[in-house]
């Protein structure tokens, strides 16, 4: 039995040790990423037990995400190789044209993870565990993906599993932003865990108020269980009835990909720990902040301790939060 | 006037910075590459005027390369930049499991070059040059490639430009060994000069016996300018029916991509700068150890004045072989 299962793609992110323009960076660092598997991290390092249902290539980058996975105390007995298409992978541009603000270089069309079906769905997996967590990103990558995704978050939902799922819509991807939110809205109705950032809200609601955002998605969807990201504003959430917000804290930011990933897999993690909203929204936000300091979207992410350390440091110690 | 026009991808080389397998490697330093390129770039460091038909994606990448190309000092007009395919891209793993013997990664299914097509080719461009370069590498990347490559031979055969293959067969970029046979064959009735290695005379002529292979490429293909490498054993060649041969320089070898394209470049641009066959030979095989000896195929690459001193280390200086 796991706590969370995730659907997508890993990625071998290539991050530019220098900033500025990709052309004049000589030096790339190697990391694992992408969104969901940046999630199931989250909630490994925090003491739960995670799983990634996905496809790598069956090359060295394929080798060195499975082995980091694992390595991170992430189930990958359903991680598939292909032995036809190669790992996804990506490049990040730091503080270019935007100081903190990265960019991103995809080399993932026709990528192993691209190739994920149905098939690779195992009913009892799924089923067996507590949340089923995934992304518009592995909607938007291809169209065996998507089907995926809506299987998955099908299965989930008749078999009683929490599904959570990150707006995450990412442009690059997508043919057209309508598509996009067409893709989404096609599965909130058996959503009962929604993150989203304020431009989403407004290209699904047309509202970034979060009274508004979160009458309508109850409304729209009967998803009583809403997060909405404001980025320097801190971020707000409503669960079950109750509304806890949460600043954003203030860090030296390095890359800030992956921040949204950090804080859905702590939030998440957090609540199937017992802890309440207002304790889960904090952390999570402690996490995405954490994450940001460094090249990479995973190496930051905290334990216990070392999160009871970052909070302690603003004030906000488990035991002061209690 | 150009003295060679090359047509072929240009790529990103992504080298990893330590050896071993790709999984373990952290750093990988960016390089600029691809076969005719790195032959553009030999060319024009020895003093004469290269240029290069291709296509790069209309991204960091492409501008990378095209800023690099430029500086080095190789006619861009015709790089042309794709609004819809990236640049292709590979990464290099050194010195496993063979030590000195690097493998590679591709990312370029689908790249801006592989859209490479006949309407890239500006007749008079290649008319008004000395030299035209192209390898099988371009005719394995997509059809209209391959069709650019057999269009841009018959131009330059028509005008009475001399044509120059560099038989180079890339296994993982065919989808049989035939198909590259084939291929090969199908334009060498209209080559002048003709460089391959053991394996590729082995794989066309079923021999690698040098005078059986001058004899054969002469009497099957019409051919009177023969390029054999053999590796360690250094290389021959049949130069309109003078045999001449050379060592191959021993050196620390960092990485030995990039050498055959070195040896290409200076052998031509040593027979264009009316150098004698055997002196060509000699240079060739120079330029091709000193681009081992770094990671990256075109940095080591030397001007005249660096050919010279290498030469000479070895009591081997112009003065000597004259």
């Amino acid at each position: 039995m796991l706590d969370l299962v995730a659907l997508g793609e890993p990625l071998v992110q290539f991050n530019a040790v220098t900033e500025g323009p990709l052309r004049y960076v000589t030096y790339f660092e190697k990391h694992s990423a992408g969104s969901e598997a940046n999630v199931c991290v989250a909630v490994s390092k925090l003491g739960l037990r995670s799983g990634l249902i996905t496809r790598l290539g069956n090359d060295e980058f394929g080798f060195f995400i499975y082995e980091w996975l694992r390595g991170q105390g992430v189930d990958v007995s359903r991680i598939r190789f292909d032995p036809e298409r190669p790992t996804g992978i990506y490049f990040v541009q730091r503080s270019y044209p935007v100081p903190g603000v990265s960019t991103v270089l995809y080399y993932r069309k026709g990528s192993a993870a691209s190739a994920l079906s149905p098939s690779d769905l195992d009913e009892g997996y799924i089923a067996d565990s507590r949340v089923f967590h995934t992304t518009s990103i592995t909607m938007a990558i291809s169209d065996s993906a998507r089907e995926a995704v809506v299987k998955g978050i099908e299965i989930a939902h008749r078999r009683n599993v929490m599904v959570s799922f990150d707006v995450n819509i990412r442009r690059l991807l997508w043919p057209s932003i309508e598509d996009a939110v067409k893709a989404v809205e096609g599965v909130l109705r058996n959503v009962n865990v929604l993150f989203l950032d304020e431009n989403e809200a407004e290209l699904l609601l047309g509202t970034k108020d979060p009274q508004v955002v979160f009458r309508e998605v109850e409304a729209r969807f009967g998803i009583s269980r809403v997060i909405l990201k404001m980025g320097i504003k801190g971020s707000v959430a409503r669960w079950d009835g109750e509304t806890v917000n949460s600043k954003a804290f203030q860090v030296p930011v390095k890359d800030p990909i992956g921040a949204g990933d950090a804080y859905a897999g702590v939030f998440l993690a957090s609540v199937l720990k017992g802890l309440p909203p207002s304790r889960a929204i904090v952390r999570a936000s402690a996490a995405a902040a954490m994450v940001v300091m460094v090249r990479g979207d995973e190496e930051n992410l905290p334990r216990e301790q070392d999160l009871e350390v970052f909070l302690r440091n603003y004030g906000l110690s488990d035991v002061e939060l209690r």
